[in-house]
């Protein structure tokens, strides 16, 4: 025997059944859902993307259906394509069944519904039961899309000369430190899970200039919110040879100019499944941490609770006048003070009680941090001095700089709050196909 | 301040020097190299993916070439672009300097030298200092040669319909168990880190039909070999609706040529500088596995030590084999013995001692295992409680069965020895960016 990677394609896409009408054909898929008329049956096909209609009645074919064609089998359904008018006069195709090959069967009839338009049970019901509930169309579109968005990411820093790299996960101490880090036994030493891809990203701009990772990294949180997780998917990148922090943001509104674009394309059927409202992307404004500290007490009288940081609900006021006054979805928050950025973030030299970093927030909600790095390593040692750190902890993050670093910045971007934010969603978990939690590391 | 997402090319890459023929630009990089000569220099720039050779002369311009200019400097340098002719005839483009603009400093100078053709010191002092020797061009074109490799899979699996899935690395007990597990205490429980995506890619096959994920595995190996990684990225497919374990060979046949040819067309930089030599490959030949057996101790009179499976020795003899008699790099040896392989493989039904598996062995070199999955339910519980183990444990991975699964099956295929053998390395740390094994951690 040899194998010649010659792909089989012996069945029809739905999406073609426009080139095979009242022509006889054969589809692959699941049976999602079996409704019983009077004289007739709708049998819908769940296909990779899409659900097919097939209509069985005597009167098509001398096929008789059997008692085991059930929900969940997996068959081939032969049939003919017929063109119908879908309810607002567009043109629809369904199949009219002339034999149903089936390949699998279920054991058991699934734990929930899946066949309605949406799963009906309660979010710990749904995740509980994934690997079933996924088979929900709508379920299975939001991760459809979230690979839209990552796909997107890739493709647009690939274009723009990124090398794409895949950085070690067990991290050595002082990679980069926390109290949320989960530890591993690692043959007797103590070593910890990756928070980020920090150290390695920086210490490749030297390498390759661009580079970008796409990779789960691991946060031990202790509370339990409806917008942490315990390990998510971090789309990050860091580029070489900048000439401000504004090159980063430029980037960035790059990506997700481009990301918008390719969902609105190439993911259609999930963006009108959800009924995504896609932003429509031209720039993005910016405006300084203190001046949008002050336009939060000055404009909508709220009195911060923290003058370094902000708050989920000022995030979202802020969110509310970019799209009120800026027409905008997104705003920059640039200069964020010293105090509360890490210790590799560069300050402003204009005033270093701020730094050269932002964050991006979409509708009110924070989705990137970033910014320029520090990249002289006197500098940088000068500042883990003045911090409290012990520079000889870093030495392999500060061979970085001892041996020479272009000026460098870069951003992190949760890959599923992003989605959640997209969505509409109120829960990250609704847009995590397997959430890990506090309370929570199956299925 | 409003960001547009324009990216600014204010300099040029030397891929594009041919038409700036005689015209004065403007490129950046890192100085990599600097060599003096009586009454000139040669300043080598690295840039992202090239060295670019830059002539220093005080005839070209009134520039005086400073002593901060420095090995490991970024810099912007200007100049004329002049045509020459490389020793085998072909035209090479220089840079005439008018201009150096430094825009870092290194505090030292690297502890291994990086500007030779290769790195000359061993490989473990090599790993110590990544940051550094990774700047070497030789070292970084591997790890731009492996973004390659994971792109082609990539690229391939995505025109063939499949879905990208980011599958969870924190994984409860029995996903798929085994005592090379990492052990992490996760707020008091006792969790894993992934060996593999196995319950989850087959899990998505009733949903996506076709998955794959390409993200780190964590395996716990005790012994230090020259082909075992404590965490290596995995390439992972699996695919439903398929006819025959074929299917999956077809695929994987195809991903290769795929890849192959990328490698060939976009990384040719690398390939030339490193030497490859890019398999052609038109169609692979495949050996039962008791007929290799036989072949090996009739032909070459070999004394197998192990008739459940092979060892090193035996996989060379059959890829010198291959590579004689079939004329193949490659070469899938199928149907391995039940005993050797994992719960969820499918046993053949003309001869259930054997499986409907495959091993794909790349010049004497393991690099896949793959097969048909069991998707029955009452198939896979039988199996389970035949191998001593309790399905009861597995109500997770058997949702898919229990509730419907098509035919379906899939492979992993391991990015760093993949590349390791590509570029006939003898150990897989040279193939790793920073790799973990039983002794090292860092960096």
């Amino acid at each position: 025997m040899v194998i010649t990677g010659e792909i089989k394609q012996d069945t029809v896409a739905y999406a073609d059944f426009e080139k095979f009408e009242n022509q006889v054909v054969t589809i692959k898929g699941t049976i999602h859902n079996i409704r019983m008329m009077s004289d007739f049956a709708f049998v819908i096909v769940r296909t990779a993307r899409e659900t097919v209609q097939c209509v069985y009645a005597e009167e098509f074919s001398d096929y008789r259906m059997s008692e085991d064609v059930k929900e969940e089998c997996a068959a081939k359904v032969t049939g003919k394509v017929v063109a119908g008018e879908t309810k607002d006069g567009g043109k629809r195709y369904e199949l009219q069944i002339h034999n149903i090959e089936l390949l699998s069967h279920p054991a058991d009839i699934p734990p929930v519904v899946i066949t309605k338009k949406q799963v009906n049970c309660d979010l710990s019901t749904n995740l509980d039961y994934r690997p079933v509930t996924l088979r929900n169309p709508k379920e299975r579109a939001v991760f459809k899309l979230q690979e839209g968005i990552q796909r997107g990411f890739r493709e647009y820093l690939t274009k723009q000369g990124f090398t794409e790299i895949h950085s070690p996960k067990i991290n050595f101490a002082g990679a980069e430190g926390g109290t949320n880090v989960f530890k591993l036994d690692y043959f007797g030493k103590k070593v910890f899970l990756a928070q980020s891809p920090q150290l390695y990203k920086q210490a490749l701009v030297a390498v390759y200039e661009r580079v970008f990772e796409i990779a789960p990294v691991f946060r031990a949180e202790h509370h339990d919110t409806s917008r942490h997780l315990n390990e998510y998917v971090s789309m990050d990148f860091e580029m070489g040879f900048i000439e401000g922090f504004e090159d980063i943001m430029n980037m960035e509104t790059g990506v997700l100019k481009y990301i918008m674009e390719l969902l609105r394309t190439e993911y259609a059927n999930e963006v009108a499944l959800l009924k995504v409202d896609l932003p429509v992307i031209t720039e993005i404004p910016c405006i300084k941490f203190m001046d949008a500290k002050e336009l939060l007490m000055k404009k909508f009288k709220y009195k911060p609770s923290d003058m370094k940081d902000f708050d989920p609900e000022e995030e979202q006021l802020l969110g509310k006048y970019a799209k009120k006054e800026l027409g905008s979805d997104f705003l920059f928050v640039t200069h964020y003070p010293s105090k509360k950025r890490p210790f590799y973030t560069m300050d402003d030299p204009a005033d270093p009680e701020y730094t050269l970093s932002f964050d991006l927030l979409f509708r009110g909600l924070e989705i990137t941090s970033g910014g320029q790095r520090v990249h002289d390593y006197n500098a940088q040692v000068e500042k883990m001095k003045s911090l409290g750190m012990n520079p000889e902890e870093f030495e392999t993050y500060l061979m970085l700089h001892k041996y020479g670093a272009p000026p460098h910045g870069g951003l992190g971007l949760g890959l599923e709050r992003l989605t959640m934010h997209l969505l509409g969603a109120k829960n990250v978990r609704e847009a995590t196909m397997f959430p890990r939690d506090i309370n929570r590391v199956t299925p």
